[in-house]
């Protein structure tokens, strides 16, 4: 009996194990995991209009958020308002980074309708927007 | 002697899932893994004075990269050079992302003597910088 309970515990944890080291894919995760993969990160910088009010930037913020239940190449999905103390964001206030798999997954978003009706609603209250992309080391 | 294999692969198996699962602290490695608690994203663009040669920029590079080998309070860390195809970079041409866990620990980070000595290093050479840091969502 001692016995069985100690394998059975045995295949437990081998399970626990599975589950915390399975694959990469939070998919739709706030983060993205480490990986053993190169990702691609598409960094957005956003500055609104000054007469832009909160409630459009809240509505554009959340417009943004929700393209990766439209688009499923985006594995990874961050953003923030800039808190830095260090005054440096040459009046840029919010940041995006949406991660992909590959390039090909990139050229698959840029012109997807639900990224191209997100611009349209976006332009009238942005003021300046910044694109860097990179890939991280592996 | 079975039972005795048994608790000792019971206890080999506990101790990797520690491993596992243990810290949100690859610590030092290139990406950062997803975690229940916000992180404090610090977002550094660079552009690099045109008389700047490929080996300072290298150089350069690499010595951001090494501050996590200093700076404790650096718990993630990527970087790349830029490829988007938008061509909204502004002329920003290197992306760092430096991860840490609260706002105290950039604040242990900025005055670093490592991070110090850095930006000395990096001055002769930068053309223009931008930062924004943010938090992750939970």
């Amino acid at each position: 009996m001692l016995r069985f309970v100690g394998f059975s515990a045995c295949v437990l944890l081998a399970g626990m194990i599975g589950m915390v080291q399975g694959d990469p894919a939070p998919g739709k995760a706030e983060s993205t995991q480490a990986d053993s993969q190169r990702l691609y990160r598409h960094v957005v910088l956003f500055k609104f209009k000054e007469d832009a009010s909160q409630e459009q930037i809240d509505e554009i913020v959340d417009a943004f958020g929700s393209l990766q239940d439209e688009i499923d190449t985006i594995i990874g999905y961050e953003h923030g308002t800039d808190v830095s103390p260090e005054k440096l964001s040459k009046g840029f206030t919010h940041c995006f980074m949406v991660t992909f798999k590959s390039k090909a997954d990139l050229d698959a978003y840029l012109p997807h309708p639900a990224h191209q009706a997100f611009t349209v609603k976006l332009k009238p209250i942005l003021a300046d927007v910044l694109v860097v992309d990179y890939w991280t080391q592996e």
